[in-house]
This record gives structure tokens, sequence and C-alpha cells, in this order.
């Protein structure tokens, strides 16, 4: 790879001759990184142009560079970074500029912190990763995607994709989820009523946005998804962690002055216990009597293996008070990001504005891509075959669970992709975890689930959805025996 | 394409008999549009058995649906929603949901309103489109970006690609911008450093709401980039719209007790004015001696075709105190949604975190697909060929410019994509440009881009990213006689 003669500036305040600040910037190239072994470097002559000097300066300068060994050459072809070139530093670069700034200071706000845990990157690379929600890829369609994405790549789409969208969506997917996807689970909405997010996430954050403030009060499940829980905390509302039995979230605990209130009644996250339909009837009784807005989280939706789904809480809905976020990360692969929003018309035009100010609109063409994935079909086999799997590693890691004596915190009736893990009491699951990960087994600590106030150190949650059948057992029995060591 | 058995609940609460439910639900899914004409019902048998009800429940409903031709048989294939069944309203489905919320009180903020135009979305099926900030498509390297998605999606990618990021970038992109795009800022910076976005406007966005509140102050461009000042102003800061003259902003006129100073050096947006080296370093050396910080959006520095680019402000900056926002969005095509922030390591730290709280990370492989067309040297190409295709535009546009007597009121040494026009005091070009669009013209009105305080009615920009050279005189022509009618 050539240098480009771009790279170079001369400036106008430096010390030195000029030819010192070519071989300084060269020098500089070279310890930092940018320019690597065996790199050709512009001519004099075109370098020499470029800056507006005379191209002896530039000869000078490489030559000096030559005696050094940072560059060596080879007759006419020119100059190039030299094999016995001084190595950088593992990318830190001499860094010109200082930093001079009290960023404490500077900064308004601090987005670090919070509950959600920093999950390992190298999960790929364990042998028992009992993690949840990642992509297990042998499961995925990869073939059919990438055809439905080099569709959404040709030309006709392509100039249609390219565009700016402004605040707007991708019309083919939208039609599509208001066709097919949200009758699945009971819901009617028209196309001013639902909004494509980059995830449930951003779904789930707009949402927050919308409808918290200081002033305001949120209920929350507890245990919860921690990054939902960080999302309303960032808002600085005040803040319920109410804790869920085995219908989920009980709809008498929340207090008469809560504003929103955060639940998944399909299967509870993370306890994976399901909301019967009574509960559900009285959870939008109390919701209309405090006048508060629900927000369901439908994750997951599609994996009810277990059992036939209940309609989602928001096809029970007469009043539009209720907020559902559903997602095509989880079913598909979580590098996909993208979800929706489904609600009333001024909700979702609010929750369109701010997202055409955070980020204008989802790309184009990853919305066009999964309109076909759906539409052509291949999005409900892809599902059908991953209930399937994990209906299969269901019965495998339960059956290994009660060989290992270990314990079902949440028995759910609905399948998912994880099971909610209670060890004897003064386990600090955290603990276990992290010397589990020296056998190679990834289990997530249930802490950072629950609310401060309730936190709980002997919970764990156990994820199958991206790991092999073959592997749960032994998987389990080294869990078993780490929980034994307390 | 069949109706999917899926899309059928039965609501135990409901009114009437099982088979009078079932005639309803058919007849509902019809007329609000969701079943259309042709489709295929699922058999009775399938139905029945989903529903758990016996199978002449459906059968008597089917032949009930089928007498007031909202269904057709056809002999063995079975039940199809019939061509003469009611035709839905133009997708307005009777809304089973009412409405009973008081939005205006639920909303905890507003995002609708503030200066941001609606811009026209079908602006491809004008002949003269003067729009700014739109792709050409004929500009674009379609095959070669075809080429990079597919190695992206590629089996050894995708797996990687796939995963959650948690809050991580694709190091592949991130190597390549600061091995090769900032040196040619003049900007030096570690991957912890850099920070990829979902466009520029998200990076600005992520720096307003990290660097102020309602406690803060912000120095403004005016005129500026009208989504900049919403977003600042969203932050319900104190905001100073301080005029621009022929060298860009003028340090002397921020106030002293301000924070954060947001500029476009390169070439002000939108008058495209340069600011010189001189003013630079007063630029920074008031900001030190107020101890603000510096935004520096750095859009379309790639098109300087006009002269040599002046190295960013960020090059020259010793203290930490600029931060930078690029984007690729611009020179490839806006439905991208990809750009980057650069600044000090606490800062980007912070932006990290706001980021994955709001949607994680930009999708995989998105960032994948640019950093293989970067580092294939495919950006280089397109960059120079879409400079010179400018260039040229910019040679047209001036002749016509001077041909029909119109004036430029910014007239940069930069390149880019637009000019800042300035028609005769007293007309209001707002009414002008809807007037214009009857003649198939779009000229993009400039009062939005002015702070309340000075707006100014008879400015116009006029973009030539969009619009063939050959058009432009006859566009301009029309332009002219507008103007006259005032």
């Amino acid at each position: 790879m050539a240098i480009s003669v771009d790279t170079f500036f001369l400036n106008p305040d430096a010390q030195g001759t000029l030819q010192a600040q070519i071989q300084e910037m060269i020098a500089e190239g070279i310890l930092s990184g940018r320019f690597r072994v065996g790199e050709k470097l512009p001519s004099s002559r075109k370098l020499a142009a470029h800056l507006g000097i005379s191209r002896i300066t530039v000869t000078l300068a490489y030559t000096e560079l030559l005696a050094n060994d940072y560059l060596t050459s080879r007759g006419r072809s020119g100059y190039f970074v030299s094999d016995n070139a001084p190595v950088p530093p593992s990318y830190t670069p001499q860094q010109k500029s200082g930093d001079a700034m009290d960023w404490g200071k500077v900064l308004a706000r601090s987005f670090t912190g919070g509950d959600t845990p920093r999950k390992p990157q190298d999960w790929r690379e364990y042998r028992y990763p009992f993690i949840y929600g990642q992509a297990d890829a042998s499961l995925f369609d990869h073939a059919n995607w990438r055809l439905c994405a080099l569709r959404a790549l040709g030309q006709k789409d392509f100039a249609a994709l390219a565009n700016d969208y402004f605040d707007q969506d991708d019309p083919l997917l939208i039609e599509y989820i208001a066709r097919h996807t949200l009758p699945r689970r009971g819901i009617t909405a028209r196309p001013e009523e639902i909004l494509i997010t980059l995830g449930a996430q951003n779904a789930l954050w707009i949402t927050c946005q919308l409808l918290l403030n200081r002033r305001r009060r949120a209920a929350v499940e507890d245990p919860a998804y921690y990054t939902l829980r960080d999302q309303v905390v960032q808002t600085r509302c005040q803040v319920d962690c109410i804790p869920v039995d085995e219908g989920g979230l009980p709809p008498e605990q929340i207090s008469e002055d809560t504003d929103v209130i955060f639940c998944t009644p399909s299967h509870q996250s993370p306890t994976t216990f399901t909301m019967p339909m009574e509960r559900r009837k009285q959870l939008l009784r109390r919701a209309s009597e405090i006048d508060a807005v629900i927000v369901e989280d439908d994750y997951e939706f599609e994996m009810s293996f277990l059992g036939a789904p209940s309609p989602s809480l928001k096809s029970l809905d007469s009043e539009g008070r209720v907020i559902y976020a559903g997602s095509f990360s989880k079913s598909l692969f979580p590098g996909l990001r993208l979800g929706y929003l489904v609600g009333s018309e001024p909700f979702i035009r609010q929750a369109r504005a701010l997202r055409a100010s955070v980020l204008r609109h989802p790309p184009g063409h990853v919305q066009r891509t999964v309109a076909y994935f759906l539409s052509l079909g291949h999005y409900d086999a892809q599902i059908r075959r991953t209930a399937k799997v994990l209906h299969d590693r269901r019965a495998v890691i339960e059956d290994a669970i009660r060989k290992h004596g270990l314990t079902i915190a949440g028995v759910g009736n609905f399948g998912g992709s994880s099971l909610w893990m209670r060890a004897p009491d003064g386990v600090d699951a955290t603990t276990v975890a992290e010397r589990l990960k020296e056998k190679s087994v990834i289990i997530e600590p249930g802490a950072p689930f629950f609310g401060a106030e309730h936190r709980q150190q002997n919970y764990y949650r156990l994820g199958y959805s991206s790991i092999p059948a073959t592997r749960i057992e032994a998987g389990l029995a080294l869990i078993a025996k780490a929980l034994k060591q307390g």
C-alpha cells in the first residue's frame, strides 16, 4: 500500500528547517504505527509539489531517513518503510496533543457506571458458553439472509435505500410488521403507530426519554433486565423496583403515583414466569385506575415452544395505554440492531422526532434486507427451526440440572432461551462465575438484575441459545462442582 | 400468500358464540386490510385445532362468510378472501383500541417543532433538484460497494458481525480511520479516542448530551445547520447564536462564560466561508482563555476541490480541547448513517457509554462494508470522481448565476456541494421556494438556518450534488424569474 501524499502537512509554526520537519513527519508516522513496514512513500517530486517546497529538500530528508534505517530504497521504484525501522509500541503513538482538560468538570453528565455488566467479548472461545442473547451462527439461515441482502443491494432498491429517509422508515418493512408480525400478537396497528428502532434497547430508551423525568415515577420489575433499569435511572425519575412472583409483576404493589410501568408479561426477564390472563387484566385495570402508561417488552415472543403464546398485553388494551416494544435482533442476530415500537399516534410522533434528532433513521439497507427475509418466509422458517433446537436443548439442560441437583428458580411454561437459577444461600454467584471462567464455562451472575435494595448474590442465569446440546451436561457438571465449593 | 393460523386468537371475554367470534375476526382482518383479496385462509381443520374448538364451528363460520361474499371457495383448495370482499379504507383499519390517553400530559418532553424543516421525500421526481446533502446515485460506485457488502456477508465475517458488539466498534474500521482518514486531517488518534456513530448527526447529538445542560452556555454559528441548533436547544442550555463573517465564527464575540463552541471551520455551514489559519489560532486561544470545549464539525472535508484543504482545527489542538465529528454518510450516501467522533479518552469513554445505552452499537455489517470499501481504495477513487464532477458543476452554476444576475452571498474558496445565495431585500425565499416547486424546482429557503433573533428571509441555499450539469442553467433561469416576481 502506498502512503498518500495527503497525510503530509507543513505546520507554519514548526521549529527547525523544512527538511527536519519532513523527517519528523515520516519518523512520527512510522513510530506511531501509521506507516508500516514495506509501505511506499510518495515520490520526492509528488511530495515536494504537494507541500510547495523544492524537491531537493524532500530528497535530502529521504536520504537522511535512509541512513537512519527508517526507509529503504529500491532503486527506481522509490522509497519504502524499512524492515529495520523502529517498531512502534503496540498502538500507543507519541501523543502530540496533550490533554489539559479537566473532564470531570467539563462533562455535564456521566453514563458509565450503572448496573449493566460488561460481558466477555471473547465468549466464543469458551467451551461451555451458557451466555444469553448471543447468536448461534449454526442456527442462522445465512444463505437466504445473504440472498435477501443481495436483493436489497440491487440497482433498483439501492437508489431508494441510499436516500436520506429523514425521519421515515422503510415502507416495506412497516407494512410487513403491520400485516403479519403484530397480528400474531393480537395487535392491530396503522403505520403511523409503528416506529423502527435500532433494536428493542433503543425502543425502550426512546420510551424512557419521552415518558420520564425527575418529577415522574417508574415501576420496574425486580429482578429485571439491568440495561432497562439503567435507562430508567438515567432519566433521574423515582424508581420503584417491585419484586415479581410466579405471575410476574404484582399489580397491587404498584404505588398510585406511578407514571410508567415497565413489564415483560410473555415471560418475565430474567425469571421466565408468564403472567396469567387474569393478572394481565388486573394490571391493565390498575394502570387505568392510577392513569399510568404500561411499557410492554415482548422480547423473544417467537420462542414460546412450551405452550401456545398468550396474546400480548397490548392486544387487551382498549385505551391506547400500552406501548409495545419488539425486536428482530433477538430472533435473527444481535449485531443486526433492529426493533420496533408500537403505540398511540401522538406518542409515536414524538418518538419519531426524538429518533430523528438522535440518529435520523436506522440504515435503509438493513431495514430492506429484513423486509425481504420476512416476506419471503425465511424468518418464520428460521423461528421454527430455532424453536425446535431450543426445545431439544431445554430438555437436555433440564435433565442435566436434575442429575446434578441444581435448582431452577423460575420454572416458566413459555420456553425462551434461558433458565433462572438459584444457588444455595450464602453462595456468591459472581465469584463462582469468575472461577468457572478458568474452566471455560460462562454463566451469568444474577446480582446485576436486582435493584440495589433487594440485591441477591446467589442467583444466576443459564442461557442455552449458544451452547450445543452435546456440551450441556459436561458444562453443568462443572457448574455443580464449582457451586459445591461455594 | 396464505394467512397464518397464528394470527387467530380467541378472546375469553368476547360476547357471542364462538362461530360469531371467528366470523368477526376474519371480517375485521379483511376490513382492516390485513387479509387481502386472493389470500388463502387456514383450513377449517387447522384453525379448529389451533383454537381448540370443533371443526364444524369453523366450517359454519366460513360458510356464513362465503354467503356474505367475504370469502370465496375454490373446491378442494380451500377458502380465499373474495374478489368482492368489502374494500378496506385506504389503510385506516377499524381501531379496536381507542385512545383514552391525554398524551399532552403523559409525555414528559416534546421533540417535534424546532427549526429543522421537513424536506420533500419525493425530490427525485423534480426536474431541477437544487437540494443539499442527498446522494447522486449516478456518481456512486455501486458495483464495488456491492462487492464489499458481499465480502462482509461471507461466512467468516458474518460470524463475527452477527455478534453483539456490546459497546465496541468494528476494529477494522477503527484502524482504517486512525491510520488513514484522520492523518489526512492532520489528526493523530488512538482507537480509544475514536467512536463510530450513526452519522455525524448522531455524533453531534452525543456531544450535546455530554457537554450541555440547563446550567451551561453554548455558542453556535449564525446561520448554522438547523438540526445542530435544535440538538443544542433540546439540552435546555443557554444558546448564543453568533453571526459569522467571511472568516467564519469571530472568536472575540464568544462570551467568556461559554462552555461549548460549535463550529465548521473547513467551510462554514451554510455560508461556505473557510476560517483562515490566523483566526483558527485565535479561536483556540479564546477557547483556552475561557476554558471552553470546541466541537468541530468537519463535514464534507473531502470536497475541497477549489484549493488544498487546510488541516483541521483539531490538528492544531495541543490541549485535547477540540472534539472532532466526521462522516461517511455525506461522501458515500446519506442512507448509510455512519460517522465518527474523535476526542480525549475520558470524553470518548462517556460517549461510548451513552451510545451503548441508547443503541448499543451501529450495525456490524454496515461498519465492515465501509471498512472494506475504504481499505480497498474504492472510497478515495469515489471521492476523486465526485470532486471532479462537483467541480465541473460548480463552474456551470457560477456561469449561470452570473448570466441570470443572481447574488452569491458566500464565495468560499473550498468547494463543497452548495452555494449560499442572497435574494433581493424584501423577497421571502420561503414563498419563492414554494412557488418554484410547481415549476419542478427545489431550492432550500435560508430562514431555518438563522437563530430566531437574526432570522433573515431573503437567503437560500443551492445544492448541486443531485442535479445534472445539463439542467443547471434552465433551473437557474426559473429561479431568476421567480425571484423577480418577489
